[in-house]
């Protein structure tokens, strides 16, 4: 690890200070494929809802790296040996990394484009890049380990739970800076108390069972944010809008439709015969222009629903608990009934479908749950000892929003 | 004013919540104008220094309408005499217009299109507009007295101050909201106490002097963040290549020169032929897409600042206090020696020339000054009570930066 | 209501302000009675645990009442209807003066002196008093109703229950408080949105349903401090070593032990015929110099225990789910073994029997359940609504905690 | 130094977490000496004014301990040549306990008794204490180092200037720690950023010239909280009451006026023959259960002062620029007429004679000045760079105060 010969530091508003002391991370900040994160927000259309939520993957990266920087620094400085320190530049770079292949509005509009956005991680880390120059100067084999890692098909899992687990260092920054800049305080929980209690153990990263009520407080505060900010019904609202506007441009360029504005490489993008190095083109003032422009197309779809992006003319929505099929079928109707088509005006949601996760240990698989440590050197996974935890884990909370323009159907929401 | 049927708030993380009770506020935040404020950020290219410096006007607007309620409602809560009631409303909706007409990083750009952003927020207000059809059906005359308000020439000097003056609300708001975005914690000072010694007194806004702490308090704020984060010489960097881009760009539309990628209404902009419809059209989208896309032009110039901008590969800079101008010239030579044009790559830059000032009474006309109100009804401009104020005011720091490419100069910051 | 010609402020770390605009407000913190709160603890022995816990219950008295304006001022702003506005000063002076009969650590040693402090509450409002006095001159009888709301008999419950609720004032208030002293990060809760969320509603104050998960996050808060915090087995400890002192102490008196030091009115205290004038010589400057005083006493036990309290040497602890008899047995003849008499120096607790509860409906009659207010005006009941909530209040976590010496059993914490 | 076989964490509101991992410094905290500290305020009788000023010089000194801490460890951390390493446990013990010499209110009373706080600090490092017990097992000369540290004697510079100087941990701690408290924000300003940027330079600390900024803002929240808070005339009100009551016990004690209430070892403690151990038996329970008592003595001039002590009646004030010699006589004249001796009644006082400092370097020797360290290794005192500070230190705010009873003449403040 080559050492910064003085430490640079970022002023940040969620840590206070972020702290660089490696060449190698300095110089991925300073690639372009990292400073176009400073173009793609980090709560996507949230900020509809939140008019504070404009903050950038670009400040997440950078959080998500500071909080790998102290977990390893408090690893070292204890000496706990089951710490593999020649890994600790592996875990910083794809702790940088691991969301450099986001897209605009990815979680909203990926599925009309057809490839996720850790497929372009992989891509941009491998691929030629500023990003991949950087990586093969530490060795040549560096960015398949990063790769690897950003994959979580790394040899090793405790690198893995790093970044990527139930307790990592990417939701631990997301929430304190989800909350931080969106205002609502539920996503506060005590921080450095967590990393004090973080101890690598047998190849995975464990929590000494004193912190469990830390753990719990941290558990809630997922909790409450996905229901008040990320599942917020008017955020999905504007996403559903979106990703009709893009559905609708692909139909349209598959019927050689003439767009008075067609930038490259939209047109690329769309028929998914996108490179690296265009994707990298792509950011959030790109598909924003874009909607500007489409306002002024001579399709009503597509210029209505962009207008609507636009200037925040927003779906209204009704929930229930169980899906009502005779209200969609009136819904429908009535959207047929003012010239509107409903594949385009009609959309019924149901949010647990969404990338995020409530803790549910097996659940997912993906997700390495988490295990408490006692003095005596045994494990427990946690809903076995936190009441708590078991009974947010055992709560599913699934209800339906039928989204449909206001016109249709004055009074609601 | 019709009160709506039910306040409507948003979660603001400057002011926790903003309350919106009246119905002319809330058909004003839902205008496409005023959606546009979303779209152009509040600290211009400042975010290249503070990466949380991604809030846009639009929160910036909000805060400052909400700070402009808090005062009026205090005002009426006490029933003070000098408190003309009837001008509530206009108080409210200038407050939330004042920044209508901004453009995309207006600060930094308006020398070359010339035309200022008061004169656009005068021409949203009077023009064919969402904003004047909401306001004209508060009555005919209404869309005038917001733009007289706005523009400094309304009869009640008491309605101006609030807006704009030494003291008002838009400075509240911008400090603390600048100092929470980018997380400097120089910013802050104690609003509510501040809000608390206002007092309406013949025609303007004053202090009561037992509140005079906390008006030092905040203007050493003010002193702290210009120097910290509104003159910041990185800032002043990024600005000075987004202006040379957009000089190389008139220059060459001037040459008749073939430009692969020329949006609308970009060239009606930069040829200052652009109307009000026109410029709403404009926003930060807007202008990053078009850099973006410019890094592909032939002219090596454009592509090369635009490439700069976007990569953030800023000027670099020497500070001294005197001008050096055996310095300049050495550095004019050694630019045209690596075959650059000086006209782009060099500039010499004096920050007090910046839109912002510090408190200097009588130094700027157009500013009125903070008067402190005795028990005894006594009048006295705060430099006369106060030695710190008065020290402050005396400060000029006026430095010289100079600032060029990196490739010529190595070695500086 | 006697409007203050001028509004007083407190500045207050929690509210920022407390504001206070009705004389006989401004003249009941005045009294004797009130000031002596300032040497009453809030949080009696934690500050052996948390050393921030050092603010009294004059501060908390002050946030009662401060929440409660602000509830009051928000139902009269909005007029609503089913708001006993008569009963607004009432209010404010009960919220203020619901402590004013707490003794000196009254929660860890009231059982030895035999009467509650909502007695003496009870006593000082209606006895000869500088508080009867200020109360009187609102009105003869307004005493008498201050006494009834304090004591919960009052005739209108909603006024009742701003007091004393499962989500009244006092909570708010101490919750909020607790967390800000001890620094814990727990105990926040977003306090504007629920007051905004708050309704007078057919006699009782309820909750409109959108604020549900407001209150889930403030319930949750309850649940984490109370085990961070109230229940913490350190604090516990200390309490349980002054409870022994007092125990000894009285048991000394009884048989006539010559005493060094028996101020007045220590006697009448452990006799059990104080009178309010007398009690309200006791705070916790008398208690803590006692007990600096009795370490020179010649009887063992008691100079013993006075030392552990004052240089907190505190006795260790064991926790168990069921309770271990055996255990409890070989500590017994341990203490036995070092010549220790067990009735001091051996005490097994069991936290639930503690004066904090948790949210559980129905079982705890005295506190009227959170009921939420549907658009359609329907109540529910907040476990029928919130998952959480009904999983929170199943939760029975009892556990056994067994108290003794360090010297007996050295190895434990 | 022996390490703690497993780091100990206090929780602490300022700096969150307070870390102990060296032997004698748990063992230091543990001494009834320093735990004697909970029962000493920090701020005095600045409770009265600010009710959240109930902070005691324990947490204080953790704080400071704490801040020490990070200091050595980044100037380990950085392996800076210039930093002696072999004194840092003398510097954390230092730092811990140099305040244990604090008596009750000593600020206020200490001129009664004629020793100051700084000399028991002393004599309880060397004296036949648990502390000095503590200190010895580490080396048999080492309390005299830690006293010499106190002390201000140390051969050493860089160890005293931590602890103190114009800018060491006790003030940084201080500052932040009664803005917290109090709930004033003028206190607070950027700690992390003043610990990166101090370094060790030729036997002293200093700034590097990047921080001055930093300095400028800590130099401000001084100059706030001294004004705003420390000399706050209803603090100075009851330290003066304070003072008059032990000056008149002192009196009478010397009239041999026979005390109902005369607790071991006031006497000593006035006659100014107390020992280390009596000294040690003070603190403010102390203090004010005596003044609770002597509330029913026979002598009226005793038995009144401490009546407005204990139940707030302060002393009103008049505030001048220059002494009004004839309002003081006028005052005189009113006091004596109602049959009160101005001796106890009246006091005129000038702040700046109080034991907190601006920042003047050169005008107060034993405080070391700020000093600036440029890239080229330069030092230069801060006044000769910052406009800021040599515009406050050139601030002389004298102005008159003179207290008397409201009877005497109502209507004041």
């Amino acid at each position: 690890m080559k050492r910064l010969r003085e430490e640079k530091v970022f002023k940040d508003p969620v840590h206070k200070y972020i702290y660089v002391q490696n060449e190698t991370i300095w110089d991925l900040i300073n690639t372009p494929e990292f400073q176009r994160l400073r173009r793609i927000r980090q709560l996507g259309t949230s900020f509809h809802t939140f008019h504070g939520a404009e903050h950038s993957r670009f400040s997440h990266s950078l959080g998500v790296y500071e909080i790998t920087r102290k977990i390893i620094s408090q690893f070292e400085r204890n000496e706990y040996v089951d710490w593999p320190k020649e890994e600790s530049l592996l875990c910083l770079a794809a702790a940088l990394l691991h969301d450099v292949g986001h897209g605009p509005f990815s979680h909203s509009i990926e599925p009309v484009f057809g490839m996720r956005h850790e497929e372009w991680s992989r891509r941009i880390v491998l691929g030629e890049t500023e990003v991949n120059r950087v990586l093969r100067d530490v060795s040549p084999l560096f960015p398949e380990r990063v790769a690897a890692v950003i994959g979580k098909s790394y040899s090793k899992p405790i690198v893995v739970s790093l970044i990527s687990s139930q307790l990592d260092a990417d939701r631990m920054d997301y929430l304190l800076r989800d909350a931080y800049f969106t205002g609502v305080n539920y996503g506060t929980f005590d921080l450095e108390r967590i990393l004090r209690v973080l101890r690598p153990h047998g190849g995975r990263i464990v929590v000494k069972d004193s912190g469990m009520h830390a753990v719990e407080d941290y558990l809630m505060a997922r909790y409450q944010m996905y229901w008040q900010v990320y599942f917020h019904p008017v955020t999905r609202s504007s996403e559903i809008i979106l990703r009709k506007i893009f559905l609708r441009a692909k139909a349209l360029l598959e019927e050689h439709y003439d767009f008075r504005f067609m930038v490259y490489p939209m047109r690329e993008w769309l028929q998914r015969t996108i490179t690296v190095k265009e994707y990298l083109l792509l950011d959030e003032p790109f598909v924003q222009m874009a909607i500007m422009q489409w306002i002024r197309e001579d399709d009503p779809i597509l210029a209505d629903l962009c207008s609507r992006f636009m200037h925040r003319k927003l779906f209204k929505y009704v929930t229930m608990d169980t899906l009502d099929t005779a209200f969609v079928e009136d819904m429908k109707r009535a959207i047929l009934q003012v010239g509107m088509d409903p594949a385009y005006y009609l959309e019924i949601d149901f949010p647990t479908d969404l990338p995020y996760d409530l803790y549910r240990p097996g659940g997912n698989e993906e997700k390495l749950p988490i295990y408490l440590l006692s003095d005596r050197d045994r494990l427990a996974e946690i809903t076995d000892k936190s009441d708590i935890v078991r009974s947010i884990s055992g709560i599913h909370k699934g209800q339906y929003e039928v989204y449909f323009p206001s016109e249709v159907a004055p009074g609601f929401h």
